[in-house]
């Protein structure tokens, strides 16, 4: 008896690795000192910039958007997805990412489908000049199904501790949303629910409405909102920031506003996009449940002094990148809510 | 329809960031800035003690050891696991631990299996002097049976650059062997299949040979070398340390070997503990398959320079941590084996 017997099989172990080794060279920068492989990933940050560097670490994985990808046979767009929602979890708190590093679990590790995942790490760690520094891939037949996997990720960033957010938010400042390009990595348990179960749907519906199938509009790519913001934080223009992940609106907003203030939000001040309506719709969720299980097209929201927000404003437009007023900051808790 | 009727349930979530944030608050030291629930964990390190500071980050899972600790329904050693695995990643690069993260995800989130996984994660954390910054928990029905889970770990630690491991192995240089606790993390696919489909022994089993029941023998707890081995890293009197994890004997020890080196090991130059044999004979393994499947009794082998070693033995006797010679380092490639 040997170890293949036992379901894992470690020649395609290997395969896998000279893949992934590849893809994460192309994602290195001086400042990485090992090849994937070591026991460790060796990773010299430069500091030099910082008076006092703190370091901002965050882990995360995707969920159930794992089963649509499983069910479309499309494996690149959630190792995106991982990356952007790490990047985007410490932009959060000011900081920039200085390196990945990703889990991935699979019930049979097929060489192909692997380099497809991390192919996705790979783009995205190169986009948001983040290194994939390491990661472990586990065959683990079992816990997983054998077409089924997870995934999870770890991202370190950095940035000055005095420009740490949340930073002097006040009454009266403005909640300025970023768009999303989708439900990004949450609500994919209802959303599937709705749309699969309730509705019948399968990942290859088309439906005019979407423009669309199923599957590549919940497919969508996680945006990263790292691009449109670190110039804005850079010139202090922010004041928090909150990413819309898990509990939605009122999980994610209040987080990040001072003990005694709240956030009013008006439900009008964006076009909710099409996929949300129809989930809705489809499954007959209230609002309240929708705006705290999705980002209804909102995917970061940022806590701007109302004397920064024409330069904000026009600092992102300028640069193609659309934003509105959704709400602003008030007395209260939680999150209250204008049609 | 509600997130709670797709099978995930925010409350018991809430319930268990409660618990969670009580067990990480316990591990805290004064580089950590953030509690947990922040987007990201802040972390300033204390550098000022290298010249050339480089982080090591690694990423590990516990594989199939959970399916063991699912079947006797004990889940915190585990959670030790995975941190101790992580710690003694990083160390074979000559690392100490800055702080961990982890990742979760269930089938069905009950919080007083969450707690008893993230104490252990805890009790680790506190014992290695590495801050748990933070975490995910998932809770993914359909991709885990309801009883199941997974685990990641994430680790960032730092060295001084010019003392990274390995450097300077040389031809003649000593393989000294650390025990090992049990399988540690590794190889548990092979030896859940031996001990339960082939021996058919279920967790309760109590076996005279082991003293001891097989559940409790398979979950014993992952070493971490860190005490052992910190204070002649100090001394500069490693030079080079293999994790004795996946692969084994050949996958591990040449890893860290230059090229044109191998590793010769006499096999009789430790006792292989009982667990080992009994898998070996009930499932009629191999030696090769053995030796790179589990680490024998030994998890972590250091290369120490032949002038060092009455040091080394010496400062770890005194310590009563025991060791053992296990073979050297020649001429060739990989692992050479002697009886």
């Amino acid at each position: 008896m040997d170890y293949r017997d036992a379901g894992v099989d470690i020649s395609a172990a290997d395969a896998a690795k000279d893949r992934i080794k590849a893809l994460a060279r192309s994602t290195f920068n001086s400042s990485v000192l090992t090849e994937i492989g070591s026991f460790g990933g060796m990773f010299r940050p430069d500091l030099s910039r910082y008076r006092e560097p703190v370091l901002v670490a965050s882990t995360d994985g995707v969920g159930t958007k794992i089963r649509v990808a499983v069910a479309a046979g499309v494996h690149d767009t959630v190792g995106y997805d991982l990356v952007a929602h790490c990047v985007d979890d410490i932009l959060a708190q000011g900081a920039v990412p200085l390196f990945f590093l990703d889990y991935v679990a699979l019930g049979k590790l097929e060489p192909a489908k692997v380099e497809a995942i991390v192919s996705g790490f790979a783009g995205a760690c190169a986009e948001f000049g983040c290194p994939l520094l390491g990661g472990e891939t586990a065959e683990m037949p079992g816990t997983y199904a054998e077409d089924d996997y997870d995934l999870a990720g770890f991202i370190v960033g950095v940035l000055e501790k005095e420009r740490a957010l949340p930073r002097g938010v006040r009454e009266g400042d403005v909640l300025l949303g970023l768009p999303s390009t989708g439900l990004h990595t949450n609500g994919y348990s209802l959303a599937r629910k709705v749309l699969f179960d309730v509705l019948g749907y399968g990942v290859d519906t088309h439906l005019p409405e979407l423009g669309t199938t199923v599957g590549d509009a919940l497919l969508a790519r996680h945006r990263g909102y790292l691009a449109a913001l670190e110039p804005l934080l850079e010139r202090d223009r922010i004041r928090a920031l909150a990413h819309i992940t898990g509990g939605g609106f009122p999980g994610n907003i209040p987080r990040v506003l001072p003990e005694g203030l709240g956030a009013r939000v008006r439900r009008g001040s964006w076009e909710t996009p099409p996929l949300f309506r129809l989930i809705q719709k489809g499954g007959d969720v209230s609002d309240e449940e929708m705006y705290r299980t999705f980002n209804m097209g909102v995917g970061m929201v940022a806590v701007v002094s109302p004397g920064d927000l024409h330069e904000v404003e026009h600092s992102l437009e300028r640069r193609g990148e659309p934003s509105f007023v959704i709400g602003s900051v008030v007395p209260g808790t939680g999150v209250e809510w204008e049609d």
